[in-house]
């Protein structure tokens, strides 16, 4: 792995720490401590989290005389670590406006010194290994920060923006097809650097030739899709996606709203006219299933994905656009095992009812996106930054 | 009514909107956003709620040249009123993060400016009228900071105070009981001061004898009936509050818990030792009526309750320690008619589903309570400061 | 009390439980065992369990031998007995394909034939109390035989009919009102016949003056209220009546349905076109107050009612048209006490977030009226034949 | 195809739909018309929808002068062919007691006859394949009437029995493991017979080596994963299923019930004392999946499965004995494409959030199962005959 020797990691650990803070920067205490809905956390909460991860899995181990900051926290912050014991009601986050966020922030600030306390007495080993692990964990919830946030805002009638330098979507160009001729393959990561265990273990499957777009699905064209009554035709959708569009009411994507003849977004910027070039943001499962069954095509398996981008890393909007839904559902590679203790909790028991992510979106950090990366969501999720690559 | 000149009801205007804010000086702008559950709402939105009052039937009615603080308050703010417009839904109040607290007590400020501006201009009539009934509406939700405030901390695992010299309940003398002879009596406001348009109009009612007791139930008390098994016995309770109490899995009141063999109780003051010899408060009507079906008793009607509090304004605690149930729906007295107008949604539109409770408690402000006021929530509710006097 | 020697309660008795079966005479073995909505019960269970009152509260007390028909019966057709010990759950009523109707037909022949037997041996005192009882509460489950029939058909697509010979709505004349002068009333049973224990004591009461429309609301004077959008305007309404409307999305009284220009009414003599004359059937509390407000008037006190039927027996339609929403809930009379024993639970438990509702209607069994019947419901409750007699 | 002259498939038309009549016959009409949960169908109206797609798909279609027996029927027994037309909501297909199950009888023998009349006509062709896919579709609700049946009798607290006769499980060896090279190998059914379209196309995979256990799950071995807190371990649950175990408050499988220190198990022949050597039954996946764990193995995915089975046609209880959890999630094989037209909903729309199921069970019928099939349930449905085989 790169950057393992001490000042290398401690100086990313300071970069990423810093970066939490800078996405929590144009928010007040206010906004940091609402949650809009059980599936996103409030702000307050992801820096608290961010940094129990560091005070459980690294300080609680490698400190010779460990205390906790405050043994209220274990519980309060603790995700979903059965192994570590009772945790906080996820719906119920949004009750916890003692800590305030000067508390929140004071625990960072506690957690850090003596996070690089430990790395300056420290050599490669197991604790780098942590706090590697702690690092790209602090990048997952930068993500989820823009995203949460992004909902939150979304709910006030007032439609406020998070800042005016939010990042806006890419120009895509027209639909073109790169082809693939498959064979037996290699999956997975390949160990010189790190991953998350759900990348692992690298091993063989079987691909048919298949070809994928060179863009993503755009804005101009999901409206074509709306406007030859993709909502309203149970043709294009799956029988559990049909029920929850019709269930739901939905006839448009999260974000979307009309104006008048044309379509008005919300985005981190505030509510903005609808980029008609830009990829297509805040599907879910279901309905980049019907996109692609309207379009003539199918989504890709996370297995094509992963091999085109290998294959191919010209391949455009890769990453940084949209995260590019899979058809693949959330499973153990062959011969997966989950690392013991409570840190095995990672990965392993999500994998059901739940489906592959694979890319990277504009609200993915800098250096937090590789080819072999699995997000995951359950197919009704629509909050995320996701959008659509087509496969045939 | 008293204190009908401009000087004694702007001095009345400027202490009772001020003590909103006192009410809210130890809570974090972060405590002030957060909604609990549905049936609270944020403190922020109290605040706001109240001046929106103000501003919509008073300012926006009398001012020649009104224009609003902001035209997104109009529904922001609005509580139920259909009369006005669209209402934020309820369950959503705690969404709102922005406006910030900084800029809704800017709002308080500048429509306190306008109003005191109004009031050194007018002489005794309609707006004097309104502005009275916003500060009786201002009272009410004076309580209800108290309230749903207790509720929002109560949430929090580490159990925090909302202040130190928070009220505590009042010792309670052994139970006896006062004797009235009934008769056809008189019921409802007698017209000579401030009051609801539902404590009119002043009407006759036939009462058969009772007797009321002296005490209101106590903690100790309520221990009893717990301990005697009063909540697995059916035959003590109505069959609603059985299906309620099962489908809760309640055991005892809200607030309480168990630490080791004694009971702990939330306050505003944090958790305390719970005091035997203090009213049981936060009880359900469902709770309320099945204590006195154990005891023996039965609950007061609200004409039995006012016409004591009038024959008998020495019997003990009938203001300041707790609400008190009473079996009495909530219904339109004989000839009452609502106000024309968005204000006519006042209280009419309320008188289903729900139980009278008369009284005040440790929470309601000072001057807000009468022997005629009607308090009144579902069966279910016991979030409130409420307790119980029993009849026979 | 009439009839209260041996052969008179017999042949009564046989009367009665003949009745019942020519109620499901018209029905299905699948008719009878299928349960519509939780609300509703199976006609098979309605048989089941007035047989089940007679076993438990009659032949067990009474017979010096006594067996149970089924001991599994015991439980499968206690409807709300906690006293008696555990119940069927009430929304599984209809998954109790065994015992089959002939079964039940054969239980009702036994418990029947005992009955019978007993009555020949016996004196006139509690047994005959019982066997009187039993004989009123099978005529309560025989309204509720048709209104829960006609809600399971009308849950069929082909909308079948229950019979053609059912009972049909009585024309209404001309709205015109009668006047009575209120003052001290005497409300409730008088003890010389047969009444259900919340019908008494017998107390004063205080009426103002008041007046009562000599009609029933037709379905053309309904129409009118749903043409003038009664259904879309908030004002009309009771709050949580209006968020039940708008919750159910409700245009118009249950089993109306439109065709084309007119409307159609579901029957159980099948769909009919709808009368305009007859009197509006299967409304709600919330439906009926809120038409009342539209109309400019109010629903009549339960007292109001009473006094009413008993001062003017010559008011139109005051019994076996439709069921009358009264805006009293339904309370305790003063003074009112249970029965001791599982058998008074029959009434007093209910005594909660319910309205009572007086006269009859076209599917209550003949001789089962009078002035002191309360009949409860909750605000919600469509699916009885309940209609609205004007007050003002 | 096999059987594919006019006689042959006249025959096996007769025996296949002689045999849904046969499993109905122990049932009377009150046990053929109720639906005890919304994911089961009453045994009527799989009587009647089997004879709806015979009707539907080849009566309309082949027949001259086509009239439907009952025009109400293409919605009444519609199961969810939206290119057919609206359906009867599937959760109120309890409600239709009418027609009665005379009348479906009545249905099915016309509808045979004219099948059978077509039959003497034609030759092979469209017309054939249309008789075969509803002759294994009938196999398929031939196997869920036994299942549904079994689960609306498990709710009757009297617990009858459906046959003396229904099949018990069959004694199960030692575990002991068969080995398996891997490779690429291949997939998907070839073509020679009839199958399902999900079973296609046949296309390559590549599988690492693996071994499959040669006997299912005992109910003595999953006992051994109750004793040892299986059920409360989060350890071994993937996080969807312990939030699910949690939720239900769930302790033990579907139909399983202590009885003092014993087990009894609710069965097609009553209530039964515990076999342990039969194998488990009715488990969900997250049991199934938590039971792996625990055993230290995992459950095979479905290409393992088909690949051993194939391999390996004696491995026992590949058949007969109980479905078979597998770790694969219900997805389209590479170049799937559903059948255009109505038909084509048969199986492509269920492919999102399901889990694959190989093998058959004791309620499959007779001839209807193979290597390539795939059956497929969510992962939360515990009422299917569904066991364990383990792998490594």
């Amino acid at each position: 792995m790169n950057d393992r020797d001490a000042p290398g990691l401690l100086s990313r650990f300071n970069a990423i720490r810093a970066h939490s803070l800078s996405l929590a920067a144009p928010l007040s205490p206010e906004d940091c401590t609402v949650q809009s809905m059980t599936d996103a956390s409030p702000v307050k909460w992801h820096l608290a989290h961010t940094t129990w991860f560091f005070e459980t899995f690294v300080l609680e181990r490698f400190e010779p005389d460990f205390y906790p900051f405050d043994p209220a926290f274990r519980a309060l912050f603790n995700s979903y670590y059965n192994g570590i014991g009772a945790q906080h009601p996820r719906a119920q986050r949004g009750l916890i406006t003692r800590p305030s966020l000067d508390v929140v922030l004071a625990y960072r600030r506690d957690v850090d010194n003596r996070i690089s306390a430990l790395l300056a007495r420290a050599s490669p080993g197991e604790l780098y290994d942590l706090v590697e692990l702690g690092l790209h964990h602090e990048q997952q919830h930068q993500e989820l920060i823009l995203t949460d946030v992004k909902h939150l805002l979304s709910c006030n009638p007032t439609l406020p923006a998070y800042s005016e330098d939010a990042p806006a979507g890419a120009a895509q160009p027209v639909l073109s097809w790169r082809s693939f001729a498959g064979g037996v393959v290699e999956i997975g990561h390949d160990g010189h650097s790190f991953c998350f265990d759900n990348e692992t273990p690298r091993h063989r499957q079987f691909l048919a030739p298949f070809s994928l777009s060179e863009s993503l699905v755009t804005n101009a064209e999901y409206q074509d899709f709306i406007d030859s009554r993709g909502y309203t035709t149970p043709a294009h959708w799956l029988s559990d996606g049909w029920d929850w569009v019709k269930g739901q009411g939905l006839t448009h994507p999260l974000y979307w709203s009309r104006a008048g003849d044309s379509w008005v977004e919300f985005s981190l910027r505030g509510a903005q006219r609808l980029d008609p070039f830009a990829p297509v943001l805040h599907l879910s499962y279901y309905e980049a299933s019907a996109y692609a069954q309207w379009a003539g095509a199918r989504l890709p398996t996370e297995a094509e994905w992963e091999h085109a981008a290998r294959q191919a890393p010209d391949l455009p909007y890769l990453f940084g656009a949209a995260w590019q839904w899979t058809s693949s559902a959330y499973a153990p590679y062959p011969g997966f095992a989950a690392a013991s203790g409570a840190i095995g909790e990672y990965n392993g028991k999500f994998m059901v009812n739940q489906y592959v992510l694979r890319g990277s979106s504009c609200a993915t950090p800098e250096g937090h996106s590789r080819p072999t990366y699995r997000n995951f969501f359950p197919a009704s999720a629509r909050w995320q930054f996701a959008g659509v690559r087509l496969a045939r």
